[in-house]
């Protein structure tokens, strides 16, 4: 089959790999529809962060070749989400709706668990894998079927994590793909006044206009939250999403946050310390961490089906496998907010 | 009136001062009945930070002695009880449940506003000020009256930080005064295991476990979290309450709690980092800081009133204002949990 390959910094080539197969009864193979690029596989596109020279990519929708013998709830043929970590579902962590700390868990995006290719091997099917109900979808709801396999549900977590209620003043931190589907999920969840914090870029505003942001502040540091404090008549934001993940973003989340807010983090911290006093004279929470997409899965999926969110608004790009590299340069060069990689058709 | 006096580290001196005065419309003056002497008090008494030659102290039960022309919630001849920040319950952070982040308001325990003294200026009495209800009210429901005014009303601020719910396994760091205060207020809030992480002092041994606590963990740093893990069958607590502030203490609440579970704060923070890769990864949470004394103040002056809890109980030293500073060193050494001090009748 063809993959992906991460190279080194600025080279994924597409290269032969053996296609993958069934190695204990839990395991399913998919064939990947849809795949995509994310914010964190440019840590490694951009050397920030190391990376084999493997397999790559974590976020995929494909239908299901070939299952275990253990596997029930997913048959061959079945259109499946697979979220960016795989959990069985069952054990105390995963019953808790933390799957992401599943105790026999891991992550897709390395080795033989690289998504941008055209098969998978999905440990733990069960536990993971969730079917899209029969039915014919077209490129749109595809793509919206797709981000809930990461970026929508990541989104979501933030806002979930920052507690947000109806009729919240909530601050998004970050107008990535992350960041957007952040907007999305806190419109989902009730807000009424979404503020966010993020770049000049126009093609972010418009689509986090579209998704429910009411206000954009396009300064940085310390004029951001002056802008977020007139904004609120002094008060702060009643919920803050933090969808970056860098110092700046950080400090600018917890003092955006009003007194007794909670800050929902999902941006992975980089050298981002959080000020323990600060925070606790304030009573500012924070709560978050890697999205235990496959707990939302079921709501974020019939939320999708109903139309009621489309979250595959975010990709303006396309392309193919072979192109793959070029859909990293342009989230690179910020010509893209997320890339969407067709890799074959239902 | 006689006024403890901070004189420097190791001495609170009892000292002539003017009576307060109504100085405000908003102003109340209080006689004092009860006060009492909190952990934090110690922090300056043991020289670990700075505090004026002045008047010290933050919690007290009182009787009105005079109102400014503006105060109407409360009246001369109330029993109120006084918590230790002061502030308007009307401002938007009030309306939002966080008295001590009140724009208008301020903490008492320095200057004039010691509450360690026979007579107490209110500021903004409406907004902080609570009146018990008319009655005869012995010695042991006076002491549960002035827990209210800080060390029950900070256990149950962390417990309700921690998002303590029915059936969970709580644990709390601390078995001072206010960790055993976070024990009755997590049984309060329907934990059904509640494990202490605290001294070997027999005496708060006792407390604890008539207060509902279940286990107790008297080894420190990793050999706790490693008990704790065993008596969790390696998950780990559902809340953490962290009731010290210290380094140790908080990566002990951080180490403990289960992935999802949220550390309730109330220990002010000395030197005690928290670690933003781990927590993120772990998907941890911290709420918490100063407690909001008088959000709590009507659903604990309830309980406490119908008997559903006897927070005064954490009072196992008593004396009158004269012999204060002995107090402090019983407290100091570790011979009292809590010292109350008598300064009137009602």
């Amino acid at each position: 089959m063809k993959a992906a390959i991460f190279k080194g910094p600025g080279l994924i080539a597409v290269e032969e790999r053996p296609k993958p197969e069934i190695q204990l009864p839990t395991d399913a193979v998919v064939r990947i529809v849809r795949t995509c690029v994310c914010g964190s596989d440019l840590w490694y596109y951009n050397g920030d962060s190391p990376h084999d020279e493997s397999g790559i990519g974590h976020e995929a929708l494909g239908v299901v070749e070939a299952t275990g013998s253990a596997v029930r709830s997913v048959k061959t043929g079945d259109l499946v989400i697979v979220p960016f970590a795989y959990s069985d579902n069952t054990c105390p962590h995963c019953e808790n709706g933390v799957q992401t700390a599943c105790v026999d868990g891991g992550f897709f995006g390395g080795g033989e668990l690289g998504c941008q290719a055209e098969f998978l091997r999905v440990p733990l099917a069960d536990g993971t894998a969730v079917a899209v109900p029969e039915g014919k979808y077209d490129d749109a709801q595809l793509a919206s079927l797709l981000t809930l396999s990461d970026v929508m549900g990541t989104g979501y977590h933030a806002a979930v994590a920052a507690e947000v209620k109806p009729g919240h003043t909530v601050a998004v931190v970050g107008d990535g793909a992350v960041g957007l589907s952040g907007v999305l999920a806190a419109k989902l969840l009730g807000a009424s006044r979404i503020i966010v914090l993020g770049s000049t870029h126009a093609p972010r505003h418009e689509l986090a206009r579209k998704w429910g942001a009411t206000d954009l502040i396009t300064v940085r540091g310390d004029d951001a939250v002056t802008e977020l404090f007139e904004l609120t008549n002094g008060v702060g934001a009643d919920a803050v999403l933090e969808c970056v993940g860098s110092k700046t973003a950080t400090e600018t989340a917890f003092a955006i946050a009003r007194p007794g807010a909670i800050v929902g983090r999902v941006g992975l911290p980089h050298d981002a310390p959080i000020d323990a006093e600060g925070t606790f004279l304030r009573n500012i929470g924070m709560r978050g961490g890697p999205a235990p997409v496959r707990e939302y899965l079921p709501e974020l999926l019939e939320a999708t089906l109903r139309g009621d969110i489309t979250p595959g608004d975010v990709f303006d790009y396309v392309t193919d496998l072979e192109h793959i590299d070029e859909a990293y340069q342009a989230m690179q060069q910020r010509r893209a907010i997320k890339a969407l990689i067709k890799v074959s058709e239902v």
